[in-house]
């Protein structure tokens, strides 16, 4: 049963107001004519507190992933927080080796924020959720006042499915093992300082943001024993292959040259004075397998568009002290550390 | 493999600081210290993007459900941010019919924040977990510079599984069906206002905030046919029982003097004109089921300590405009339509 609102929502001048999270008539409105319309789908429609779904086939197994995204700036070369939310959560059960199944969605908006930004942002939402094939399946809208937040945030998590017999997880990286990424490192990480610091480049630095789940799919069909998958988010590559070191109990060793960087994100990092290892990625993959399977999977990465720029990039080693080091272009060698010093907040 | 910090984090007169949400070395102090130790279960101490969860047992369905939390202030009588984010999404997954299952939590952090008070939250949030046999099973932190939040935000997503057979939903209210509630209405949403406004009363007006699952087995036991269950949240019992209506394109006649209302909650509103069936409940049920098995669900909900108030309060009716009345104590009759007017914001 639909209901009938005396004037519909002012998707072009309105702003969000306090009752858009009351739990009135004003909220049904805001989902009925926002959020039900952009992200329709059945499971959405049931309109309940929340969403009956199938159990997954037999033998399979779940995974849960969750996510706050409190990106700013809210718009950026690349995407912006509903494309991201979509993306960075759908990467966590994808990482998982598990298939992204459905999503939901829980936003906390501020008071005053024009419902044309938000409508442009849950479009994008609507629009990554349709690429990637996995619905939003229900969700949440609260508002605080002017000053208590900051335009959006959005919470989102993600439940998959997980075949029988498939183990990946952060502890399971061997000495001797080789780890790959499947492409450039930094640009989204990049992408928001730029735009944030209204840095202007010969060309704009890109986001990565992306849907993983594909070029996963890809590379477990050509690489079924697949040790550890992580997308480098927050603290970057040199961040994730610490939490891998940590978790296995376990050294690496880097070929920095191996490393592929896109120029301009070089350049920038170069005048910042920052390190693209530490920048993150919201499309990419570290990938640890047995040196053996390296060559495989390389291959099974390159013949994914996300996957083109795939590159073997160093080794598991045995080391007590779990150090992650990386051989420099001149031939020394320098730690990684986990990321410390100046936080970069708010990239995702 | 644990890591080792230079110093245990402080959690007496630390405060939240941007690199506990920067994906570096503090964050993951933050999460070892305090969110892991708190939450300890198996499945969080997998350590990965996300949480490797058994499938559900052969023939049940899943449920998933969603909330962002904002309650202002973070502290009242009755519970805090963290239990109140416990109790409320397991009750949009009881309240499908569904066995809660798992949990997951993420928290947006205002820089500035005392880590004494986010480590009470997080405590009363895993005591609550504990007492509902619902582990937290994954989460995320972020951080937000000072004045772009307002404290702590937690969003939490549920996950059921739901028997084979078992339909509840608001469509599913038919003309002549029975309309319970579990208990009196408007503590939570009182508690909070008289907390804001530092209203004294003689004594505390306590939030009804409870984890209302067991609650919900009694009475699926004793009337497995309910048709439609609901907990009153925002919008108080008025706007849920619209919310029904509108689903199930069905009208209510309610009788005002049956629907129990605490004598303080009743005295409390009188003095603030507001209205107790407008106002937010946390621990409570509407329940709607066929006509003949109302005596059994009301015996059944009063058998538990969250439904010894248990009451009948009216009957479904077929209307097309969907309205929901009452008779009043004096023989006339009133409108109860949705929530509108001034909202109460951040009640939840």
């Amino acid at each position: 049963m639909k209901a009938h609102y005396v004037r519909p929502l002012d998707l072009r001048h309105g702003r969000v107001d306090l009752n858009h999270g009351a739990g009135g008539r004003a909220m049904a409105q805001l989902i009925d004519e926002l959020f039900a319309r952009a992200f329709a789908n059945d499971w959405l429609a049931q309109g309940n507190d929340g969403a009956v779904l199938p159990a997954p086939a037999a033998g399979e197994r779940l995974v849960l992933a969750t996510d706050a995204h409190v990106v700013s700036p809210l718009f950026f070369p690349g995407g912006d927080i509903g494309s991201l939310a979509m993306h960075g959560t759908v990467n966590d059960v994808a990482v998982m080796g598990a298939r992204p199944l459905y999503l939901t969605a829980s936003f906390i908006l501020e008071e005053g924020f024009p419902l044309a930004d938000l409508a442009r942002i849950v479009q994008s939402m609507a629009a990554a959720s349709r690429s990637a094939g996995v619905p939003v399946v229900t969700g949440d809208t609260k508002v605080v006042e002017q000053g208590k937040g900051d335009g959006v945030f959005i919470s989102t998590t993600g439940l998959g499915a997980l075949p029988a017999g498939r183990e990946l997880g952060g502890a399971l990286a061997r000495p001797g093992d080789a780890v790959l990424v499947s492409g450039s490192m930094g640009e989204h990480g990049m992408a928001i300082l730029a735009q944030r610091e209204s840095l202007s480049f010969e060309s704009a630095i890109v986001s990565d943001s992306a849907a993983l789940h594909g070029l996963v799919d890809a590379l477990l069909a050509a690489v079924p024993a697949v040790h550890v998958l992580r997308d480098p988010t927050r603290g970057g590559l040199a961040t994730t292959l610490n939490e891998i070191a940590r978790q296995s109990g376990v050294g690496m060793q880097l070929d920095e040259a191996a490393i592929p960087v896109h120029p301009q994100v070089a350049a920038a990092c170069e005048l910042l004075g920052l390190d693209p290892f530490y920048l993150a990625n919201e499309g990419k993959l570290v990938v640890v397998c047995a040196a053996d399977a390296a060559d495989a999977a390389l291959a099974a990465l390159r013949t994914h568009p996300l996957g083109s720029d795939a590159a073997r990039i160093g080794t598991v080693t045995a080391d007590p002290q779990y150090f992650v080091q990386a051989r420099t272009a001149f031939g020394g060698q320098r730690m990684l550390d986990w990321l410390s010093g100046e936080p970069l907040p708010r990239i995702c």
